[in-house]
């Protein structure tokens, strides 16, 4: 099924809408940050601990593979080779197949499909960069970002939007030399996020900063914990209902736009139009910008009568 | 201009169509790496090797900052202040205003107006994970990539799709002690890569691998060459035309897409059925997969007789 996901399989759509009513159960976890800070030996020890609680838990490795080759490679999940064999854990590398969008659609779309198999909490991993991060909060309920000692200055971590974003906040390989100074800045750093505009205040959930050494197993305990008890914040405070139902609209919105750009792309490129306007403009006959507007020009909307 | 870019304002458009057909003499060099690689400091001591060839040069520093405050951050461009006072030099920071095209568009839009400016070389900043690469090799003519020594594995590295992609590697920070492990593993990797499917395969350029201690400027002149010659050597084999029809190309693309979204979106959001289906979704009446084929379904596309 996630195989189809990926390749845009129409025959994954259909099996997804029949799935979507069992999913909704699940508690999706995000976990994302730059490469090397050791996301993959975190994840691994994170599953340890749940499995210890006998919760049923997948992994979704989102890899940024290039989006030429197509490939995917495999070499992070090879460190979760230790769960193979335990029936109650499901670890899956999703690739990227050139679309951008497309992978997060495709994450989305993998996670219903885990959530109506019964998983209870299914773990995002991804490269945080930006975007990316923005991302899998779209997606997830909770999310924890790691960071490492010795990395860049405090610049950097902000100008990844790391602080709007994160629920938990992760100093992994913490026996390095400067890990206290990174927690004391991240600790810093949240105390002068913007609260919600709501009045409601005494229900915001506060991040928490952890230090871990996912290596030797070193405070995933107590991240664990962490993570589930986040989860009992949101349910108490029915932040996780409010959660849920931002997570579906951007799905909506984000099917809206794949569906609605299928069809009028299809028409506009099938129209003859298309490559008679890129002909003009690699002659530079015309402009890109006033081609295009010609072509949407050209296009007329109307809603159907059926 | 660029504000106006940023902020998406319909006259930016309406200038750009005016400009356009004055770009499309500037060398577009992207350079991308992850956070704390050296970036800023890199382009600092490359303006420094421009200038004195007395090349006009502008500096885009893409900005993933965060999708959620909008604010960008502009720590790293105070490195490059010393350049403050020449004429020929311009540096400009992007920020995302939360959609995620958006900035590869903006960015884009951004370089025309540069390049219509009579900059001869025009430099793409970027955070490199995997997409945000790709994007910029959308824009630039060479994309150079920066790494350093000692973090992560061989794996992170093929990971974020680097292989691909970049024409120059740079290894920075090149006085730590794995910097000769780290160009010798580049340079296996580009004897790797497949060939592009073409007869020519003499017209190739092979990346290169260059050594650089950006801090004190070591390597960065060689650099600058490099670059240069790439760019000669594009020109020389006529691929240089072949990458701006591709550019062109995708541009024209990606606003026929913008273009097409914003006037299916708005009808499909004003026609009620928006909330309508909305609601049904998250009173759980229907699923998204569905709720989506319906509206895009009552949507009809015609070719308009004028």
């Amino acid at each position: 099924m996630i195989r189809l996901i990926e390749d845009s399989d129409p025959s994954a759509f259909e099996m997804l809408k029949l799935l979507y009513p069992h999913s909704g159960n699940a508690f999706i976890i995000g976990i994302t940050g730059p490469p090397g800070v050791g996301k993959s030996t975190l994840i691994d020890a994170l599953i340890l601990e749940f499995r210890k609680l006998d919760i049923k838990i997948a992994v979704i490795a989102v890899d940024p593979t290039s989006p030429i080759s197509g490939g995917a490679i495999l070499g992070d999940r090879l460190r979760m080779q230790r769960h193979a064999t335990d029936e109650k854990v499901f670890i899956r590398s999703m690739a990227s197949r050139g679309q951008k969008g497309g992978l997060s659609r495709a994450t989305k779309d993998a996670a219903i499909v885990l959530d109506a198999m019964g998983y209870e909490i299914i773990i995002i991993e991804t490269v945080g960069a930006g975007q990316g991060e923005f991302e899998v909060a779209t997606i997830a309920h909770s999310t924890g970002i790691i960071n490492i000692p010795g990395t860049g200055d405090g610049i950097q971590t902000v100008k990844a939007g790391i602080l709007e974003t994160g629920d938990v906040f992760i100093v992994n390989k913490s026996d390095k030399p400067d890990a206290d100074e990174l927690v004391h800045h991240l600790t810093r750093m949240i105390s002068m996020r913007k609260p919600f505009k709501t009045n409601l205040a005494k229900t915001n959930w506060t991040a928490r900063v952890l230090k871990t050494i996912a290596r030797d197993g070193t405070g995933v305990k107590e991240l664990a914990d962490t993570f589930l008890s986040h989860f009992d914040f949101m349910k108490k405070n029915s932040l996780l209902d409010q959660k849920r139902k931002k997570i579906e609209k951007s799905y909506f919105t984000s099917l809206l736009k794949d569906l609605i750009l299928k069809k009028v792309l299809l028409f506009a490129e099938t129209s003859g139009e298309y490559m008679e306007v890129l002909n003009k403009i690699q002659s530079r006959e015309m402009d890109p910008l006033s081609a295009a507007e010609l072509v949407v020009n050209n296009i007329c909307v109307l809603k159907s009568n059926n």
